[in-house]
């Protein structure tokens, strides 16, 4: 077993423990659990792999699950609300622990619940998912989804420790394990090189689920992630970084409805937006480019946008988006393999190229 | 105008504004305001007396209003999302101010949508009942109800400055201003003799609404309650003693149902539970009880309990109540006359004599 440390300051400092056969361990979870009191939020597919192994580990503690319906469209203030009727159906205090098991949509709302709930409680990570192991489960931030935008209500909330088991992905199914390698990708190309000609060289062992590779994939891309959120846990500055392809990402997640594409998928296509956009602007030129769609496209996932939106589309909804200042549109480019940038202010008709190229003359 | 500082770490102090006809002055607020998006929450009744005051000293800004129903029964997680569907539908981003105009439940749903939209926006605080100048809006808790209980859902988030404005207390009813003055002579039980001292010879002027009665109690109060905030944001120890009645009273408004009582009154009331507990603790005489009582009364506060809870109910509702751990009774009481302890466990006994005494036998 691996052990990584988050360093944050005010002692909120957690580890990651990453390695195998970790759900059953006992000692794991009860360090850092500080009373009798134990509530597992999870959802139905997950449930009935992991649920029982769990609450075994904790077969000392009161522990009450809720369990949430399988999917990103239950990932709503109302569905956050069956949470809190959960824990004050159990009258469970304000020294109990959430325990969010599962992928990232059961991480974002366990660990906005956690937050919320009499103002805070403790909370462990135990994510099921690729996608949720290397991204979601580091950096604390939670919430929910609103119809006008995604991630639009929430907090930055830290968890106790995160287990990242890797046992757990046998069960992930491919189309899931792939959207997990698009956000493994990204540390590659935003500030990691070297592990970006890892994954170049090693993506089939990935797809194959080799087991010391894909553990190693999910080292490196924790160590990169907690490296930036310890750097910028508020996201004033470096943090921004992690959203390389988000905004394109978020963007046609919305135009093509919440569910359509999984989140790795959506971030696939939009890191080639930015790859397209980075191009023009002289910082990639047309090797880089197709460098990065080739390893998308190794790790199995798409990197052509939905046929039905259109530029306009696009403008519409990235306007919302949150990264953005007094509606100029801010964007994570890269100027070169493995380095990103800091948000930068791309003009319209630049933006538009890129749009039309990409989005609209297929 | 007096300007109080709230110290806290971070660079997370801010000052409170203490004085007259401060709602009109534009540089108050715009000095705390950090781009031209503004979003004021407020509800029907305030919004026909000052709304158009704030709108006019922001003239030069893009300003929507949330106009939210007025009662502590739409203190919900469904009418918290309507300002988020505000502010999405303006496609107000991240670097927005949201300004809460209203008493206490637009002070604690405002800065709770603050504190959750898009994981924290700049947040301003117009307490417009002497409750919110007093206790609410200053200490940084925020949030909303649950059908099983009250503020079980919420977050410690710190505005960038509160403007206690004494002249909206022209406006508000008698029932409100006493409501009010039940957390005032709190800070002279908990911490404060002689202000308590000051309170006793001067209660009629407060009720008369004499302004400089009225501003000296403002600021004495927001003094105790910086102080305490300053020592222990989060309340993991003396805080607590801000919650003196605060146990019964959660209880009596949730046992009378939302909205019987006004939070004040409930507080009130069960600050003579807490009293009468003391004493029987061997820390308070009979005449120092009668003292609290009598004090209460010339504030035009109820002092008994409503008569169709029974000690059991208490019991049952106090069971939830999060100031508790695992279930044991742990209560604010007080020491002597302006000092109060820090949690206690009391014995049930012990607590069904208060209750049965004080709800049951009359």
């Amino acid at each position: 077993m691996k052990v990584l440390q988050v360093e944050l300051d005010q002692s909120r400092s957690y580890p990651i423990y990453i390695g195998s056969g970790l759900l059953a361990q006992t000692n794991l979870l009860t360090r850092h659990i500080r009373s009798k009191l134990v509530a597992i939020v999870t959802n139905e597919t997950v449930a009935k792999l992991y649920l029982a192994t769990v609450q075994q580990a904790l077969s000392d503690y009161k522990v009450e699950a809720v369990i949430l319906p399988d999917g990103e469209q239950y990932k709503t203030l109302q569905y956050l609300e069956k949470i809190f009727d959960g824990l004050l159906g159990h009258q469970f205090s304000r020294n109990a622990t959430l325990i969010a098991l599962g992928g990232g949509v059961i991480g974002d709302m366990g660990g906005f619940a956690a937050a919320c709930y009499q103002r805070g409680i403790d909370f462990i990570q135990i994510p099921t998912t690729l996608l949720a192991q290397v991204d979601s489960s580091v950096g604390g931030k939670t919430g929910v989804n609103h119809p006008l935008g995604k991630n639009m209500i929430g907090a930055f909330y830290q968890p106790k420790c995160v287990i990242a088991d890797a046992d757990v992905l046998d069960t992930l199914d491919d189309r899931q394990l792939s959207a997990g390698l698009a956000e493994v990708i990204k540390y590659g190309l935003i500030r990691d090189p070297g592990f970006l000609h890892w994954l170049e060289t090693n993506m089939a062992l990935l797809i194959a689920r080799d087991k010391p590779a894909l553990s190693f994939a999910i080292e490196r891309s924790c160590i990169n992630k907690a490296e930036v959120v310890g750097e910028d846990e508020f996201e004033s500055g470096v943090r921004a970084t992690l959203n390389l392809g988000h905004t394109f990402g978020h963007a046609i997640e919305t135009g093509s409805g919440y569910g359509f594409y999984l989140h790795g998928e959506a971030v696939a296509i939009g890191t080639c937006f930015a790859a397209d956009l980075s191009r023009r602007l002289g910082w990639l030129n047309d090797m880089d480019v197709e460098r990065i769609q080739k390893l998308f496209l190794a790790a199995k996932l798409p990197i052509t946008p939905p046929e039905q939106m259109s530029p306009d589309q696009y403008l519409d909804l990235m306007s919302v988006d949150k990264k953005n200042i007094d509606g100029k549109i801010r964007l994570i480019l890269l100027e070169s393999l493995g380095k990103a940038t800091l948000p930068v202010n791309v003009e319209q008709a630049q933006l538009l190229a890129t749009l039309k190229n990409y989005a609209g003359n297929r």
